[in-house]
């Protein structure tokens, strides 16, 4: 058997040794362990195997460390992770204490920044370049952006500052939507923009080569008014107009597997004296049959079988929270025709598919774009429409301004359902969603709602669409409970929680997917002769005043919550105790003050003490 | 004397019946009333003024209510005030329950939304477009926003959205930089985008004559890397092609003081069956000669002298807590040179008007962008500078993300210094900064200050550039206490407070502004017999735990802040008192859970009852 030339590469540095065409064999064999990982792991493949050959070809040129790489979302640094002498520990990709799905710096020096949210690269590109500016440095400093990823307003204030800035700079645009045509060089023609230089001839030719190759073409460019899809097209089309406007040199597309263009290109562009836009055609999913084929499965997926790309997926069990919702919606929707669903990019993640299927109309994709999809929301609101809102909860934290200001202040009919609240597992900390509570609950007249098991997720929609003004569902990630769901959903008594167990040495009050921990928690205790009573509170703004009385006459009341502690439900349970001026022993429990590690959720919550045993524990000190 | 039009303009129905030059005269009366009126309010002048023409074209023309104008920001809307019916309210502007300076639908069914924040009329208008779609009405949806707007993430994502929905809607791009080129026809002209149509070449052509008789032609178009004044006229010059190519189509500038040549475009394209973009030219100030002479100051402008426009401020005085920090922050940077302060549309607000001055590289405005503001903050950590935001605490609100994602998980050196925490008089709701004890302490590892006198600032700045981390430190708008600033700052202890006033009865722990109110209050229980202790808490995070402990051992422990209960400091110490066991009654105070009002500080802290006598009152009840 062949040695790898991939277990030989120690560190960036060893690929300035390899030709080309080892380059190119080096990016097979990234390929391959990619696949054998993830295939155990699950991960973000179809990104992470369109990016290989830029990252291959980065590394042989840059000279990380200190030069620096800044990748958007961060999924598609996979090759970065192999190649920088992580190449052992990526077996341990995306599991608990093992490495991150996204760039990390406490894991490598090679990461510049926590990946994770979209749209952030080019602000902190930019403000590398102006520290380098500052010190008088002279790394190279560059930003691999998808698509996607430039829809986001964040991205676009970076782009409009670096357009300003004049500060050498790379941007890769990594285009792998396919939605590359003709026109584009047309319009450039005619646009006067394009760069009279020999390299910008050579890459266009390349350009002109690769569109042969590929189908798809002449398919004419402005045809708005389609899908999210469609729209975020348009925008990457005519880009390099957009960019030169905005001050950035823009190269013609290349060819984004092809290392030879890729090294050519880069080591030109990596001379200017300015910022430069390098306009990459990728294939999302490249060099792996099934994910090629279906690259949205394999955006995110989990253990598959490397032959059929089948999920190797549990069968059976409770459904997941999101498809729930999903069906909720589409239900409330049958029943009023002002519903309307919005989301940001994840209309799968979200469970609005099957809205999108029954009403295309009242569904409504905003892509990577969460403070438009907010903004539009209250548009729609006061034209009478009835908006929810869904979105992961930690990306709501991008438009937690538009909750406020666009919709609470005219306390508006929205309702937003953030998916993905509470530890999130592998994903880590990034998208963990467990500042929810706290924001939602600090917005004027905002009613939040934490169900704790799918069936009041789908009483809690209702409830919110029924009563009107801003609503906040939130619910975790993955399997629900497998309770059964209501036939016709019930409106829910606002502020009034429910009593799962009966107790009366200690009231648990917990919130959301926490009241089954405390639940399992209170078995434990009444092993040792305690008597816990559970409280579902259901409602984490209003709360509920009388159960929180009653709990004040057992010996110890304990809140628990899937969020942050600092400013949470449970200090909202402290506040509700004050004013009815009611004094006991009380215990807060909640995700800590620091960012949790990723890992299966189980394993979180053991770590952080929120486990049924870690739980009985702390009960059982605080009463001792 | 000649009666006024404008006292017979009940509604804007009114204003279909005048001649355009009876418009004309109209205009001239409304700027008089907004002269006249804001020389007693202070207010949004030099905007207001120069929106005049187009609110009277669009109300000639539209069908409000049912047709919508939304205003970005809404501080340009005062002529909108008063053509719909306030014309007698408008002498409570900004005053305590008067009419507020912004549109507000409350107070007007010809309001939309509550402006306020920047760059969200887009999204709203794009919501109505959706609305309207669904409903199968007719209504004209148009959305008014200036130049410097465009530059804020959420007016780009939207752009993009409204190019994809292809919906009737009319933008008013009010472009009041005078930054108009003889190189924007040209470069349309190559652009190939023009629209052949008989009006796109007759307001060419006003424009051509309009620029003719401009200065500062030919100056070319692309030149980068100015100021950000000069990033924005960039922007906004070569903008017909970044809108026509977002699928947007874009008239070419043309003079917005001229009735007729407004009512003449507008006409046209509220006709039209897509997006249109109607790029206008005013000048701020327009008419009031002041004003046009210096339209930074007639921004937003206090009480002033009609004829001199000289503002008529109360001399002497403490400094106020933005001029202490900017002073604090040379200073800072003076004795650091890695010090870089980033600010966002504000360096005056701000305070960073003298570190420009003193370190013009080290002072980045990065325009209405608090994304990018904060993301660039984290990329100048990564590159070894101390980056200082100072943004006020309100629009960090569209920030908020960014805080955790890119600096706090990281532990980044930033500092983020919130000016307008609290309370901020006159202009309401929209611009209170309320939540930011919630959101800056749900951030994990986030330091928290909130001082209460100008010396505290200083030694707060100096204390969070010593220590590293991501710090937060707040502190309220206007006049400071006029204590003596330290020689030298210190560095304070983290998590330590200070005491204001002995007493044992009750201990009232306070932050930032309200240990000012508390000791009043302590002054008036005593002479109650009532002693009162006062803590300067200063740390909102990490709190004094000691303080704490100690407090509980009188009959009453009382939080006052200056922000909402919910989730903020006060619940905080709840929690503390919790964890240490501590058994004693408390009383949580702060900002309820409504949006409160406008009007003079003073006022509001009565309403809501964080005045001293109000604050002694509650005390006394809970004692009784």
């Amino acid at each position: 058997m062949q040695p790898r030339i991939l277990d030989a590469v120690n560190s960036p540095r060893d690929l300035k040794v390899l030709t080309e065409d080892e380059l190119a064999i080096l990016a097979d064999e990234v390929r391959q362990e990619i696949v054998a990982v993830t295939s155990r792991t699950g991960g973000h493949v179809a990104s992470s195997l369109g990016a290989v050959e830029i990252i291959l070809a980065l590394h042989s040129l840059l000279d990380c460390p200190k030069d620096k790489i800044v990748f958007d979302v961060g999924h598609q640094a996979y090759a970065h992770k192999l190649v920088t002498g992580r190449r052992e520990e990526f077996k341990t990709l995306r599991q608990y204490q093992g490495l991150s799905g996204f760039t990390k710096p406490a894991e490598s020096p090679y990461d510049v920044h926590c990946s994770g949210h979209a749209s952030d690269s080019l602000s902190i590109a930019l403000g590398l370049a102006k520290a380098r500016a500052l010190k008088g440095t002279d790394e190279k400093i560059v930003a691999v952006i998808g698509d996607a990823s430039l829809a986001g307003g964040m991205a676009f204030e970076a782009l409009n500052a670096i357009g300003q800035a004049q500060l050498p700079l790379v941007i890769i645009l990594n285009d792998n939507e396919m939605s590359i045509s003709r026109n584009v060089g047309a319009l450039m023609k005619h646009l006067g923009f394009i760069r009279a230089t020999k390299e910008y001839r050579e890459t266009r030719d390349h350009v002109q080569d690769f569109l042969e190759q590929h189908g798809k073409l002449g398919e004419g460019m402005v045809n708005f008014g389609r899908s999210m899809k469609d729209s975020l097209k348009q925008f990457v089309v005519p880009n390099a107009m957009i960019f030169e406007q905005l001050g950035i040199v823009c190269t013609a597309p290349i060819d984004g597997h092809n290392i030879h263009t890729l090294r050519e290109t880069l080591s030109s562009v990596l001379q200017a004296d300015g910022p430069v836009l390098v306009h990459v055609v990728t294939k999302k999913g490249h060099g792996y049959g099934p994910a090629e084929a279906d690259p949205e499965t394999f955006h995110g997926v989990g253990p598959y079988d490397i032959p059929t790309g089948k999920q190797l997926k549990k069968s059976g069990g409770a459904p997941s929270y999101t498809n729930v919702f999903g069906e909720a919606l589409v239900h409330e929707a049958e029943a009023n025709p002002d519903v309307v669903g919005i989301t940001a990019a994840m209309k799968g993640g979200t469970g609005l598919t099957k809205l999108g299927e029954r009403f295309p109309d009242r569904c409504i994709d905003a892509g990577i774009a969460e403070e438009n999809a907010v903004g539009m929301a209250a548009g729609l609101a006061v034209g009478g429409k009835k908006p929810v809102v869904a979105i992961y909860s930690t990306f709501m934290q991008r438009a937690i301004d538009q909750m406020i200001i666009d919709n609470a202040i005219t306390n508006d009919d929205v309702v937003f359902c953030l998916d993905r609240a509470g530890l999130v597992g592998d994903d880590g900390p990034t998208h963990h969603g467990v500042f929810d509570l706290v924001y939602a609950r600090m917005v004027p007249g905002m009613q939040v709602l934490a169900p704790s098991d799918e069936a009041e997720l789908v009483n809690g929609l209702h409830t919110a669409l029924a009563l009107g003004g801003p609503f906040t569902i939130r619910y975790p990630r993955g399997a629900a409970e497998g309770v059964p769901l209501p036939e016709e959903p019930e409106v829910m008594e606002p502020g009034v929680a429910r009593r799962v167990r009966e107790g009366s040495d200690v009231a648990i009050l917990a919130f959301g997917r926490m009241v089954g921990q405390a639940a399992r928690a209170a078995e434990l205790l009444a092993e040792d002769g305690i008597e816990a009573r559970v409280v579902d509170m259901r409602w984490a703004k209003p709360l509920d005043r009388t159960a929180i009385k009653n709990a004040a006459q057992t010996k110890l009341v304990v809140t628990i919550e899937e969020g942050v502690v600092c400013g949470g439900a449970g200090e909202g349970v402290l506040e509700v105790l004050s004013e009815q001026g009611l004094a006991v022993p009380t215990l807060v429990l909640g995700i800590p003050d620091r960012f949790v590690g990723q890992g299966k959720v189980d394993l979180l919550f053991k770590e952080i003490g929120l486990d049924p045993e870690g739980i009985a524990s702390r009960i059982r000190e605080e009463l001792a």
